[in-house]
């Protein structure tokens, strides 16, 4: 897989290939999981936030956090449901299910975001599609869909594939930056979720912008994104640390990075 | 499958179990051909009206012509990309590619749609999903999601899963129509084309309504919906014809049919 097996500094000698099978291994432990849940009859609650969790939200995220304490007991964790904080040099990010309403209305487009994040900085990314056995997991300097690398697009801003998880995520001004970029790309899409990075991974889709996003959200996606080939950043074009404002941009290639953020400013 | 064996009005002999049986052999062909031109370099072409169409679009309604053609010289044919019309007393509607912006971003929500019509009046109809390898079937009196029957929800409007497939498809009033309806729903979501239909079918969602639509994108869908127990007609109520006005509503039941339609006038 072109990984080097450089230590990481993680102080208990494990390499990066070692937390790359790792990453696997989780995503591995949750999709059966996830399909276990899906197109059931599961209670939905709204969070704090009014976004919707399950019973499956919970339970994968469960699975994944008693793995790592008994594989990495001093590595962090910071899951969507339970909470965490990044105080450990080396902290997992989860996201059981990334798109639950996806996943409460049947789509099969939610996924488990998986990422280790190493001083603020994702160093590695698990984007899988439980209910689509596909796969995305990126290093930063490589990244790959399934056993294959996964290479972005070279497209023109003029003739990009522009997608968001849903117009109802702009609000005042971002909306009007949003639909600024929208007038000059290609073809724009709702509906995407994690996917959507994924997809642009591959060089299927070039563009996702979007904001409100959390950092459980975004870590996973910026390994995949930039190893193969992309530049994610937030709106101002600042690398995704922690402390994001929860907008970013996700483009296939440098000068579509740069058109795009000039449209949302302008 | 509780499929009645009654004469169709075709006078050349065919049962309904003899031209539901035809339709998922249409389905079977398409499917492959569809899965191979899938998440390749197609040429992206626009129609005369801006909706984008593919060399997969035109051999697979090519393939599905020719084979309707060899075994029901009689009935008629109307496509997406090759026209036609409803002169004959039995027409085969066929989308090869529904949902051609999914096609050509990677997303695999896009289907091929076919429906027998009668006298006006869709009776048999396939939602077949190429890349998830699922497919709804419906006679407007049963429907079913691959052998299993399809059931729709119960749900009440505050409660209801609304999908439509982006919102630029309404405009001027309808897309305040559409705007009443949707604060009034437990959930909304864009980026379902045909697939909502048959979520809908099956009781994973329960409002799917859309705007601009043309009749090859609406025959299959009805017998589906109707046939799992909803309600599918245009924005004022009546049923689905070929002469429709592009609104479309399909509700899980009868009930959040007429909320839905009161919300929509109101």
């Amino acid at each position: 897989m072109g990984v080097d097996a450089l230590a990481i500094p993680s102080g208990d000698g494990a390499t990066k290939a070692d937390v790359i099978a790792f990453a696997h291994r989780l995503a591995d432990f949750a999709a059966p999981l996830a399909r276990h849940y899906f197109r059931t009859e599961l209670p939905v609650e709204a969070k704090a936030d009014a976004s919707p969790v399950t019973a499956a939200d919970r339970a994968i995220e469960s699975l994944l956090r008693a793995e790592i304490r008994s594989v990495y007991p001093d590595h962090g964790i910071l899951g969507e449901e339970e909470g965490g904080d990044f105080e450990r040099p080396l902290t997992w990010v989860i996201d059981p299910i990334d798109g639950t309403k996806s996943f409460i209305t049947g789509m099969p487009l939610f996924g488990t975001l998986i990422a280790l994040v190493s001083e603020g900085r994702p160093i590695v990314g698990v984007i899988d599609m439980p209910a689509l056995g596909e796969r995305w997991c990126g290093t930063g300097d490589a990244a790959w869909f399934g056993a294959l690398p996964a290479r972005t697009s070279d497209r023109h801003l003029h003739e990009a594939r522009l997608f968001a998880t849903s117009p109802d995520i702009f609000v005042g001004a971002d909306a009007e930056a949003f639909a600024r970029l929208s007038g000059a790309v290609g073809l724009r899409r709702f509906g995407g979720d994690c996917y959507a990075y994924g997809l642009l991974a591959s060089g299927h889709c070039d563009l996702v912008v979007e904001a409100g996003l959390q950092v459980y959200d975004v870590m996973a996606l910026v390994p995949v994104v930039e190893g193969a080939g992309g530049v994610m950043t937030d709106w101002d074009g600042r690398p995704l640390t922690p402390a994001f404002d929860g907008r970013v941009v996700a483009a296939a290639n440098a000068g579509l990075h740069a058109e795009a953020l000039r449209r949302l400013r302008a």
